[in-house]
């Protein structure tokens, strides 16, 4: 006979299924909405629904078998999720964290308002407004989606005038709110991953260091090699945004240092790509919080395993090949973790990651390298 | 699209619960044979075939589903198990491997042929082999099943004749062929965990202290705290026995310690009670590793993540309370990782286990029991 907690999450991709895996022990039963029946979390959950996320009927259907639902990715519509709140459902993040989340004009501002450091921003309407402001800020700039862009979609970073005509022009036909960001100098990307619970209690895990390539966050590592004064300035900036936001679960903020200096860039309130080093690297994994989280139970442990973490994205080869048949070549580096998460190969996609644990920075970052390219059958950029 | 490999566990009990959460990185596909369609694995996997494991079309239409079939328990036929193998498909244990585990009567004639040091024991037709090997060893002494004993069930400690009159009449109306043992005076209880993949590698983690109360194992602690000269005896044995059975899989090793001597309890060809600390107290868990070896592939690191590591069994409190309902008080306790099993709570019922990582041998015993006093309502015996 079933017992304990049901917890209703929308979507049914990489952070469902990781959420599936910290659900078992704590005798959490989820229920998914999944687009399709085989997606990477529908594989591994007995309760699931399929239906879209914008059809309300299903997401009132989820709501209704469980105790509380949550998100595994930002693509609902916050107006109906307000109407389920106010018909007495639980919802976390709320309505109103959602719609901050799908706008990221509103966050911008919201941040500015309260004087946090954010790089410079415009709105945009049209071509004019971009170029306004490179006249301002200089080329390049980053024009951005207002919503649903994440890992390099919905970014374009442009050089000129010209570029910017063809950038807007697609976007506009695409239907897209966009803003314009100046481009900044980079001396490093940190992400700092929080938690918090209804009662208001928070747990922030320690500043990760992220590593991009082709627009994707692909290395983690913990902890992060930079002055200890940008580090805390990141925790304590996390820290005022998720007391202004007050969100339910996780919520993670990926910060740029820029000459020295800490810059907000996005805000993602779910467990996030810059947390999977959680779930062997901290005591509490970001899955196992959100889910303490949204169902009001006492937060965890947010420290370290171990002296170093490193985390590296699987992404399919370019021959299409499927990683996971070259699964024993990396089970033989030494302590790899590795988490698949259940997709068909495709060049380019993220079909996975691997965590290594080490007393050694270098040492450990080369494991986790190796174990890629033992995945990949082929060598990193 | 579903990829990966595909393990079919006969049994859906605890154990194959927490191989269902160990399978979702690695990306396989668990199939189980369930009794019941909500036994605690059945909650946590999609593809289950509801049978009995006595049913041969059941269990073959799981070999069929799969590329191999292991097992949460030993309640199998073996001569079934071999047909299997005959036919091509691949069965980890093996049907040797788990006609050897199904006959304590066998094991010890076995393990006693290769030198291998066990308490005194004779095989027991009628009560008069028990009273012939008391008065060569003296009462008590303890009569158990030749198969299907374990966590105190089949086994009977008898003080005198009148109690083995009773004892050996009552196993022998349920049909049950009986061996008889020493009592040993015990200085300590240790279980040794091993692993062995099909080409020969064998992993074996460190000796684990199990204490016992009401015929249960409640409690594991590693380190062990006795002599380094009993460990590494009790390691060597162990490697000994997987040498001599060459099992494949997780394979437990319960030991007494008696005056000093490395006495063989019992053998488990399969994840084991004894190893649960493994989940967040070694680099790879005895469920990981055991899907690990019967897919044939490298075996993990076996090392241990923390200084201590004390798990302790949660046992239905007397008052038929569930502790799940109580998990938010035992999640206030610093660093507890809860375990539940799916299971409807009953009075003395194991239902799962809470494991505790620190530095202090004493503090982290303490708060696994403070974990749970608070999840059972009970104070420890």
């Amino acid at each position: 006979m079933a017992t304990g907690r049901r917890v209703g999450v929308v979507g049914a991709g990489q952070l469902a299924r990781m959420m599936a895996q910290a659900a078992i022990p704590l005798d959490i039963h989820l229920v998914l909405l999944a687009a399709d029946a085989n997606d990477g979390a529908a594989q591994v959950v007995r309760d699931v629904i399929v239906g879209s996320p914008d059809d309300p009927a299903k997401v009132r259907e989820l709501a209704e078998a469980t105790d509380v639902i949550t998100f595994d990715h930002e693509l609902v519509d916050p107006d109906f999720l307000a109407t389920l709140e106010a018909e007495g459902f639980v919802v976390y993040p709320s309505a109103a964290t959602m719609a901050l989340a799908q706008n990221k004009r509103r966050q911008r501002a919201e941040l500015a308002a309260i004087g946090l450091p954010i790089p410079a921003f415009a709105d945009v309407e049209s071509v004019q407004d971009v170029l306004d402001f490179a006249d301002q800020h200089s080329w390049p700039v980053v024009l951005k989606a207002s919503r649903g862009g994440y890992d390099g979609r919905g970014v374009w970073m442009l050089a000129d005038a010209a570029a910017s005509e063809v950038a807007v022009a697609e976007a506009h036909t695409a239907g897209l709110t966009l803003l314009v960001e100046e481009c900044v100098v980079l001396d490093l990307e940190l992400a700092v991953l929080t938690a918090r619970r209804p009662n208001g209690d928070i747990a922030i895990w320690e500043p990760i260091e992220t590593v991009q390539r082709n627009g994707m966050c692909n290395e983690l590592v913990v902890p992060v090699q930079t002055e200890s004064r940008i580090a805390a300035e990141a925790v304590t900036i996390a820290r005022r945004i998720v007391e202004h936001i007050q969100p339910v679960g996780v919520m993670a903020i990926e910060f740029f240092v820029s000459n020295g200096k800490v810059l907000i860039n996005e805000l993602a309130p779910r467990p996030h790509n810059s947390g999977h080093w959680t779930i062997e690297g901290a005591q509490t994994s970001q899955f196992e919080q959100h889910l303490r989280a949204v169902l009001d139970l006492p937060l965890g442990d947010v420290s370290r395993t171990s002296p170093v973490v490193a985390t590296e994205n699987i992404i399919g080869p370019a021959d299409n090949s499927n990683p996971v048949d070259r699964l024993p070549h990396a089970l033989l580096i030494h302590g790899t973790h590795v988490h698949f998460y259940g997709k068909g190969a495709r060049a380019g996609r993220k079909l996975g990651h691997v965590t290594v644990l080490g007393d050694d920075r270098d040492e450990t970052r080369q494991r986790a390298s190796l174990a890629i390219q033992q995945l990949t059958g082929e060598a990193l950029p």
